[in-house]
């Protein structure tokens, strides 16, 4: 673990500081001692054994310093208790991943030792995290000091903490020598190379390395539809009714990637001990309320709240809502097209240089618009979802995702269909596809990134003054690295940048055809994304607790569903394309029949795809199946061994 | 159990027999003495540990009946540890269904005394054949007396031996008094009630209880479509522009009906303690054959085929065949074609009475055709299925179902999709309707039940003619009771039941809004299968192993994909009604642009409902996760009691 850093023990032991717990600096003193004591006692008293210290910083000259900052570790033994507890999958002896457990752990492969390095400093954070969590009140009636804070059997005492204020933040640390390796190998230096998959993995957890794997798994898919939109580029050929060849492709490209990428992330998910993890059993959420009464499941006492009243919430003020803000943006988008008629209207009676960037004008203010809307209308999902009041945060993700998808899939791409289907421009769906994509990538990279990590270097400047003036070493002491941290913001999570992902997989897969240069574009904007991200991740960001994921959750499904749309979508510009046309003089009916029934026969084979290619791959099934089959054989074994006199009722 | 049967023990003391084993009559003594060791072997000796006793009968006058018939049965003792080894739910003390194991065999509710009438007949059976099934060779190298039956360790002795020939037959005994009872309250009594399914779970296991509550259901659902048919029929209200709102009914109706059975078969499943079961380890089925081999599963030896070979049987042979045999279907319905054309001819130029009932020789003879077709087809299928030399009965059954389907839905419904859209003739398609689903109706209960059952009882009649002869009393002997029971046919499994459910499915969801009364016609052929179902099940076949089901499996995937095909179909007919034309008289193409839009907005809402509506109910899922959880605790409550002290490595 990190050299650099550790802090005495009460008992003179040092420990290595892992998390760190902020609390309002205006805590009452016996609410302090109280979660202290609840943090250290053993577990056979319901505490979490944990070691946690005070943070006494170096020079105590700055007064408005929060002197509530707690930083919490453990010994090796009890981060190995706490790996079995949360069911932590390791490589074994031979080559499978196994779920740990301290009984044999030296069948490990990496276990050498006491077991100093086999746990990496992010499963330890997400560890003390997950015993931080599960620590429950025993006999309080409040939280000491708060009469109003009140507490039962089985509450969550630091979600409890956290929802009424008294903790501000729980972060993990940085660990600045790996960081810096890290960093190096995955943005600092320009050459073509795989992401450090792993490394990532090992640093930020797996939900994250597999947001990364995707985002670089997405780009080099793209690379085909990339090399074939180039020609069609350079050479003019979209004169509209070539695009058929295009449009075909993309169907097929749209289905296969998803399929391929699930066979993929399986194997990740399997290299890094996921796969078939099991799900803990989910605690409410820290904003859950209701009126206390007995969960069915647990028999813990927790707070119920009746699914009815979420049901009224949901379909009585949520949908409405929704349903209004996609009414607002239909409007939006109307004025847009009234401006787009001015415009031309404008360059068509004096075209000049002037005008003619005037056209783009409408284009780019509406792009910025939509940018704007989707971040409005993501704040009032988000509260939104939590007056709903789900007792999951898996439901609350849901319920957000979906209200926030919905949203943005019409936001940006209703002026698109406009276009294409009842406009039936396809110049202008050209430009506008064109302005919208790259509007919306820049402002997405300078809100995204460059603005956090500008703002971020002008704060850490006056910090590194100040720091700088006691000590003239590099190495920062552990006070102001802690407080460094606390200053930075903390990352939200992954939904965004897949939120982003989702919305160009969209541009690509339902009009590049009609614009080829897309996927080009997107390629670049992916390359870049990445280092963005990197470069966000590793200095703008707070460190955000690992967070064991199996694959990318709701969003396999929701590119499946925008791939659905993409063949129908492709199928009707094939349609609607001169070449196709042509073979129909006659007859519109005739055309639209055919194109329909290829698009159900599309969608069929798509189905029939989805269900026929496996989505794990062979050798992973074998491996899997050979665990399930040793652990029944044991089982068999062991019941033999011991029971072959247990019951007495022989006839 | 069964108070009439019992044979004596070698060591004089008797035991209920429950399963009969039929060697083949010239097998070599030294074989029969050799499998009846292993049989009889304690379980640490690699055995059985199984009683088994030679049928003796009690009058040896008729030389041709076979002297190598075998009585299995098992100790009390042997049959709660195999129910462990199954992995057997059954009710535990707090009402909830749990893993029987023999530690706790007291805590589940039925559980008295020695456990004598714990375990119902068909689990004992059950039981028994699960471990004739896993007894495995050790060192044999091949059946004594036979050195070309090749064995190797770890082979299961009995499918080896079945495979070989020496083992006719192994089926499970009647149980008299009980099937009486069951009959009783199953079908003799005629009045309207529920079919006594838990009865019949109890006595044929969980598969065949499945399927009598899906036709059980299934029939209940169709009641509403055919009280709303009637009046159609009655007051002639089919002058085919108001079947939009039976069509638009059919929609909702066949969406809502397979979620709802769903539910409801994750109830039954659940009360019958099947849900949750887990599946145990697949042995290779008794067909396959391949080069001997490792597993790489398992590890043990066993033959293994490569699976390109069987990809290149597949799509090299079978698909090309299954396509050739639907040409000929298809060419087959263009030969009913030209004789309806024919019969019309004949009809037009001289109507009489006669030339009227000519009008529907066609049909007739066309729907006795494809019974017959399908028929063929069906051992076809089942031909080449067992050459493609699949692993395991799972897959198999898989590659038969999808054959079967494929042909079946094609052969079934090819001419009505050809006259609905591509002759247009509603007037044809109602009369063809109506023909192929009474025709097929009285064809499938004829085949299936009354001419087994017919051929069942003259047959029975002169076994029972020579029994009489010997015994005035009611209660025939063992074995002649055993010698009754091994006549009977076998029963192949819900196969071909589910097949005719499904056809029965499709004509209702795809066509009754043009023919209202269909759905009529299948409720009262339903009642009716019911019946004959239930009377085949009793008195015609032998009595089938149980087999432990959770879902209809396959099925559920085939009535759903069905359930789109309806959609789409329904969607097309409302388009080609002359009252949804009429809104559109200026132009076609809006019409069928309409018509697509809205098809594709109930495929979305389908799949969306699918999607949504949970397919466990809410206080089954609860029961199960507290079974999870309460399991999590515990384990964690025995890891933190053992382990407080294990891993000494406290830094």
């Amino acid at each position: 673990m990190q050299k650099g850093l550790s802090v005495s023990d009460s008992d003179g032991s040092t420990f290595a500081p892992l998390v760190v717990l902020e609390l309002a600096p205006n805590t009452k003193e016996e609410a302090v001692e109280w979660l202290l004591k609840r943090i250290r006692d053993k577990q056979q008293d319901g505490g979490a054994e944990l070691l946690v210290e005070k943070l006494s910083p170096e020079d105590q000259s700055t007064e408005k310093d929060n002197p509530n900052v707690y930083m919490v570790g453990a010994s090796m033994r009890r981060l190995l208790f706490g790996a079995e507890d949360v069911g932590l999958f390791k490589e074994f002896n031979d080559g499978t991943m196994r779920s740990f457990t301290c009984a044999n752990r030296h069948n490990f492969k990496e276990f050498q030792g006491d077991g100093d390095s086999f746990l990496s400093m992010a499963e330890c954070q997400y560890i003390i995290k997950h015993e931080l969590d599960t620590l429950r009140a025993k006999g309080e009636a409040h939280v000491p000091g708060y009469p109003k804070m009140k507490l039962y059997p089985g509450k969550s005492v630091i979600r409890r903490i956290q929802s009424k204020g008294i903790l501000v933040q729980i972060f993990p640390l940085h660990e600045n020598e790996e960081l810096k390796r890290l960093s190096f190998s995955w943005y600092k230096q320009f050459k073509l190379s795989f992401q450090p998959l792993d490394d990532i993995r090992h640093y930020f957890g797996e939900g994250l390395a597999l947001y990364f794997a995707f985002l670089e798994y997405f780009t080099f898919a793209l690379i085909p539809m990339a090399i074939i939109g180039i020609p069609y580029y350079l050479f003019d050929w979209e004169d509209y009714d070539k695009y058929t060849v295009f449009a075909g492709f993309n169907l097929v490209w749209c289905t296969v990637i998803l399929e391929l990428w699930k066979r993929l992330s399986a194997s990740l998910a399997y290299r890094w001990g996921t796969l078939s993890r099991k799900k803990a059993f989910e605690e409410p959420r820290p904003g859950f309320h209701g009126i206390l009464g007995f969960n069915p499941v647990t028999g813990r006492e927790e707070p119920l709240y009746p699914n009815f009243k979420r049901q009224l919430r949901i379909y009585l003020v949520s949908v409405p809502f929704v349903l209004l803000c996609l009414y607002l943006s239909l409007y939006v988008m109307m004025i847009y097209f009234e401006m787009e008629g001015w415009v031309l209207m404008i360059h068509d009676e004096e075209p000049t240089f002037w005008t003619g960037v005037l056209l783009f004008i409408p284009s780019v203010i509406y792009a910025v618009v939509i940018e704007i809307m989707n971040l409005i209308y993501r704040y009032a999902a988000e509260y939104l979802t939590n007056w709903e009041n789900h007792r999951l945060e898996s439901t609350f993700q849901n319920h957000l995702v979906l209200k926030v998808l919905v949203f943005n899939f019409f936001n940006c791409f209703a002026s698109l269909f406009y276009i294409a289907f009842v406009m039936q421009d396809m110049g202008l769906l050209r430009q506008s596809l064109a302005t919208l994509l790259i509007t919306s990538q820049i402002l997405n990279q300078i809100m995204e990134a460059f603005l956090p990590y500008w703002l971020q270097r002008r704060r850490n400047k006056k910090a590194h003054r100040r720091v700088i003036k006691t000590l003239a070493d590099k190495e920062l002491p552990l006070s102001d690295q802690v407080k460094l941290e606390a200053d930075m913001s903390t990352y939200l999570g992954t939904f965004d940048d897949y939120l982003e992902l989702f919305l160009l997989f969209g541009y690509v897969s339902l009009f590049s055809c009609v614009y080829p240069l897309a996927a080009v574009l997107v390629v670049l904007n992916n390359v870049t994304e990445m280092y963005s991200d990197a470069l966000k991740m590793c200095k703008v960001f707070k460190r955000p607790f690992s967070e064991p994921a199996a694959d990318v959750g709701v969003w396999q499904l929701a590119f499946e569903a925008m791939s659905v749309i993409a063949v129908v979508t492709n199928c009707a510009l094939i349609g609607m394309s001169p070449q196709v046309k042509s073979y129909f003089p006659e007859s519109d009916t005739q055309l639209i029949m055919w194109v329909v029934a290829g698009e159900h026969l599309l969608l069929a084979v798509k189905f029939i795809l989805t269900f026929v290619i496996p989505d794990i791959p062979k050798n992973i099934q074998i491996k899997l199946s050979r665990l399930e089959f040793e652990s029944l054989e044991a089982l068999k074994k062991r019941k033999m061994l011991e029971g072959s006199g247990t019951p007495k009722t022989d006839k």
